[in-house]
């Protein structure tokens, strides 16, 4: 987990599976408050009478608490996690205060640029789970990743950088 | 723009552009810091030697920006702003402190629920763009909106209801 990873080491069917990080009703509301100032994200009374029946975190809180998840647990590509989009995001379950989150990373598939073959692009599916197994966000994500070798005919090593 | 919107309210080509948010190396090292904890989020003398040259913006922050400005001033759907999902979300160019977004909102559809004919889902596209014209965000998102009248047959209308 704390080693670099380069484009090379990126290999279809790789997961990580982090640890859980606790979704409080003070971070949902401090973050509804200040990104997302709706009352289902931001007043716990008000929110009983919302489509939610209650509090429920922003999307983008979620997200933004995967992403944490994500620095501290994940893979480490080489120059960091530059994400370059994410497709295909989406909430199938609310998230309310005490839910239990942990985020699967898998590696979906790899590709060196054909212009700058120093990099390439990976793929990550990412799946935020609660603590009943349920799937609260998932989402598809591309990310730069330097090349250990630039040269496409010899598979990657230290050794031949 | 303070009005409610009904499912029957949106059109294809509305569209909608909010005042700009000035995004300050203050909140791009707080967010990043609890949230995206890289050097280049976080630190600004590190992050000059990073793949960026310099502090930038986590996507995840621009992303939550967008939202604020849209909960502020964007469309003002009838259950709040219901997100399912979203799509295509890239992030073209960076983020630097200093920077001031503002959101392009546009209506590309609506649909009604063949199902639950009481409600639907609009597309709508979302734009970031900074003070220099260049878009620095850009996305499609997918949100759950009443309608205001549940007949089909019939043009929506607060008089129908």
């Amino acid at each position: 987990m704390d080693e670099l990873m380069w484009l090379e080491d990126f290999e279809p069917g790789q997961t990580w599976t982090t640890p859980a990080t606790r979704m409080t009703e003070a971070d949902i509301v401090e973050f509804g408050s200040r990104y997302d100032p709706q009352p289902f994200h931001t007043d716990p009374t008000a929110a009983v009478d919302t489509i939610f029946g209650g509090l429920v975190a922003s999307g983008w809180h979620t997200m933004a608490s995967m992403m944490r998840l994500f620095v501290d647990h994940g893979p480490r590509p080489a120059a960091g996690l530059v994400g370059l989009g994410v497709d295909e995001l989406r909430f199938p379950r609310a998230v309310r205060p005490g839910d239990e989150l942990h985020l699967v990373v898998e590696t979906l598939g790899s590709m060196r640029s054909p212009r700058n073959p120093e990099r390439g692009t990976i793929r990550l599916s990412l799946r935020a789970v609660n603590q009943d197994g349920e799937e609260v966000l998932t989402a598809w994500t591309t990310i730069l990743v330097p090349a250990r070798s630039s040269d496409e005919t010899m598979p990657g090593g230290p050794e031949l950088t």
